[in-house]
């Protein structure tokens, strides 16, 4: 049974809670802190049956009881609690992305370390997705054979406040960071190179705030394969999550959910559902799969899924596209550090 | 809160425990009674929280806490232990089929009527199905027009011992009942009259204990539209469940669902993944939600979704189809009695 | 080179004419013979390069460089004139049904008994379709292993004219009948039996004419599959024509066909193109097949692909069909003389 | 009626006699020259009905009962032939690309300015491909929106002789050619920028020829958009040539064209058939609508639908692309004089 304390109990530490609470059965939420806890909060907390609420994490990492923490705060804070907790001797479940700083990151990664028995897993949810994870598994298989081309589509139904694209660190780190992760998920490999063709076609006021909101983005990986994604702030269709793996030996591809399978033929065409409208429907059963895994490897001693690598990998990803962006030229990973 | 105790601890009796367990917020399984009780079991209910733990389902019945019963012990018991459960002022979830025969079926209708306060439902999980909802919800919304030619496809992965046929009541009865009550959702309509084309084509030794394995049947319902069913004992690319309503303003279709939308195309051709396996995986989300249903009907003192009409309804196209294809003729439901 | 005489120029006369002059390589019309020759038609035949236009048929088989006839006048003079023509030592293809009456069809049956060398082919332009073809070529292959069930969906765009049903024979002669050769053709299997569950519910106007406009027709196919067809005579979304044939080793559909494969995703779903409008545009490239393989027959003495036992059938099913509507019970073939 | 002569009776030369023959009423194949004219081909020339073979184009560009010329001759030749054809007062039809030097296309448009009677017409067969038309048609049609990002996947189902490669001027300008004047058609603008990600990872004799076999290639379009196209010398599964326009009020997506829609479901998972093999098989009937087109322009002195501005853009993106992989960054078109 592992003990969890969630540190921040926004929206995505409330989504943990209820997947451990009704879907994870080796593992129990003992404790939750959050400065800004509520009265709302607070109701739904014992509502689950949490019995510690706090509005400081230092009492969690204190608490013996407690065996693992999941960073839920503010993402300038991810990489220091992080720190704190593994010095405290809890693992660590921390949500993407651990810091828009290498070095912060690296510090994080120094510390998992000098604690060899502790787990750290990144919250890259989509690895635990059933559509890519069957991409991977297809590759995994030897039925796509080497890797040649790697396409990921990922849309947004509409954009973010762009208020919040300040403190996001702009669409690369924000959106764009679940498609590296998911690009060297599903090729099973790191980047070497990236180049960035992009534009603000959906909201100027992105654009007045630095950022795009359309792009392609186009990937050397180390193993040789090319891949692309490309990004929209805004699908009027829908959240636009697909991805396809060709190679030597054929190709996998995956298609959107929906509600249904109900197609409506009549006079105007042949009208099926429009995609899960945005990530809280499309990856619910994704969330809970990745606490899961993440509780079996804190219980068993195994491997997280998903450890500070990708941690790492993924925002340095997202600095050199950052980089390709301002200079307009292809950007080596290597450059960045 | 509703406080519920299940009589039967078999395969669906843990079903309905695990989905109120964990998806139903407003009710709660205080007490589980069945004759075989055994150490797994107990085992199992302790883990998941039952206080009360009987091997007669009588204690239940007396339990002044507990204010709905789930009846979900064999077949032959259904109707005797929902009268006796209504006596005791209990609301009941009652499994499929309420009974073989007519009268007793009519017994418990009876036993509600002198308990206007108690509600009944019988457990057509699928009319909770993702699909099939959306097929009526398409007709519910005049996307459909007049209703004029329904088509259900129910197929089994395999088909089930040859003994468990003696008992069940043979394909109508075990299988097809579940598409008899879905033609009658599906079309809001009652059927009026039955005609089965059937053959032994799967396994001699379902004919030879007095069954068909594949069977059309095609039926007049009383709101004018056609309706045809097609059962298998046996698709070997697994369950198939697809329902297709067609009518004057347009169609309606749902398709299988998968485990993921993964499809491969290589030098064979290209390749979706087959249906989800069975029941269990296929519906497991309706059993959640005809829970639900049933806690806030019990709850809130509103209609259940599907009453003893259904129950009946449902039984007597079972038992005209059996009539039809032993007299080889269309048979009316108004000859059943 | 064969050399061909068409005896009746309206519109499937025209498209004859037409997929033999550019899609035959070996084979000429000559000869295009119409009681009713007015100007326009003339100019078109004249157009495609027809050498003879003649108002009397019997000049086309009085003609030795024809060697072969379509038979594409009015139904009620297909059997004679297919007689005559045998007689005159022309191959047939005539067009569907042969006619109403078994008796008028085993004349020509007789008549071909007594000219061996000759062939006589009829139009069920369908099984030379594209979708169709793949359905049966999966059966052939030992695909589906022994066929169980076989499912045909045909639905028209909208219904013919009421007064056309009283000369056609009604749904089942002028509509239904190429779904019964396709249960044929698909299962490669006669039929045994057939019951019709059907109504008027698109236009009142056909049934003042006696006739049905919706059916659900099930049968027993010899081969001991079942099978099940349904028809409307309006389909607000367009020509439905698929196949569905089921066994013990798998399954094969198809689906419809349409102009294009562009899907738009918009606020308001996902939405395919409707099925080709009609026959004309969905079966084009099948009636240039059907004469390819006539011309071939004729040209190198093989067996046609569709002989007069296939038209003898369709129409017995046909008249079965009526039977069973009428008396309210299943009919076997046999019972059809 | 516009009397044509074809210049070059290799492949591509009998394509377009078949169609003109067989599927474009106002015109008639009058010459044909071909200076390594064989037996064979004499034969097949003189079934088809063409009454002038030649071995020296010129014999046709003197011919005054000739029109229209097709140019399909090899590339090199093109541009010299067009600019004489059109001195000789003759339509040009002209297979793409025009030539691989700015400057010989540049000559081409310079003779068209001197005869603006004359019609020029390059060979970009796809733009009237029913799936790429349909994608066109409703981005006129405003249901796409502005369009924001265009990808476009073609993928060849077995690479050339390597040999080939060096006439070609490889991949940009032997096969994305194609995908280059797709994206201008799709899209409605011309190319601004271009920058290539590519590698030889399906045959090693690729690269030794300096070319690449896998590519993805990213463009900023005149107008705004964004766009890619993935390449492939080899799918194993077939020709992949699919299309998506995503836009501010929707997207249009299309799949590849197959040879029937069958389905087979059985143990191995559902699978339908794979694209049609190559461009014969895919691009037949686009062959014939450019011919119709081309033909009509003439005939009724109306514009091209695809003239010598979309022969030299396509050209300049191919060599805007070969020096992006040379010099490993964006190029703009302006570059490439």
């Amino acid at each position: 049974m592992v003990n969890i304390g969630i540190i921040g109990a926004g929206r995505i530490g409330k989504v943990h809670l209820e997947s451990i609470s009704y879907h994870v059965k080796n593992a129990a939420v003992k404790a939750v802190a959050d400065p800004f806890m509520n009265e709302d909060t607070r109701a739904f907390l014992e509502r689950v049956g949490v019995e510690k609420i706090y509005t400081d994490y230092k009492q969690i990492l204190a608490d013996p009881e407690i065996n693992a923490v999941l960073v839920c705060s503010s993402t300038d804070t991810h990489a220091a609690i992080s720190v704190e907790a593994i010095e405290a001797g809890k693992h660590v479940f921390c949500e993407k992305p651990v810091d828009h700083s290498i070095s912060k990151i690296e510090a994080v990664a120094a510390a998992l370390e000098s604690h060899p028995g502790l787990k750290f897993q990144v919250g890259f949810n989509r690895r635990f997705d059933h559509n890519f994870a069957a991409v991977r598994k297809a590759y995994d298989d030897g039925r796509i054979g080497d890797a040649h081309i790697l396409k990921i589509t990922s849309r947004d139904p509409e954009p973010p406040n762009p208020a919040y694209i300040k403190v996001s660190g702009g669409i690369f780190l924000d959106m764009t960071i679940h498609d590296f992760d998911m690009a060297c998920f599903l090729t099973n490999s790191d980047v070497e190179e990236v180049y960035v063709n992009a534009a603000v076609l959906v909201d100027p006021a992105i654009g007045e705030q630095g950022d795009v909101d359309t792009a392609i983005i186009t990937m050397k990986m180390a193993n040789g394969a090319l891949a692309v994604i490309d990004n929209s702030r805004r699908a009027v269709y829908g959240y636009d999550q697909r991805a396809e793996l060709f190679g030597s030996k054929g190709m996998v591809a995956t298609s959107n959910d929906t509600l249904s399978s109900a197609v409506v033929s009549d006079a105007n065409g042949i009208t099926g559902e429009k995609p899960l409208f945005f990530f809280l429907e499309r990856y619910m059963d994704s969330f809970a799969e990745e606490m899961r895994q993440f509780v079996d490897a804190c219980e068993n001693d195994t491997d997280v899924p998903v450890g500070i690598h990708a941690g790492l990998q993924s925002v340095k990803i997202a600095l050199a596209a950052k980089k390709s962006l301002q200079e307009h030229r292809p950007v080596k990973l290597s450059e960045i550090q």
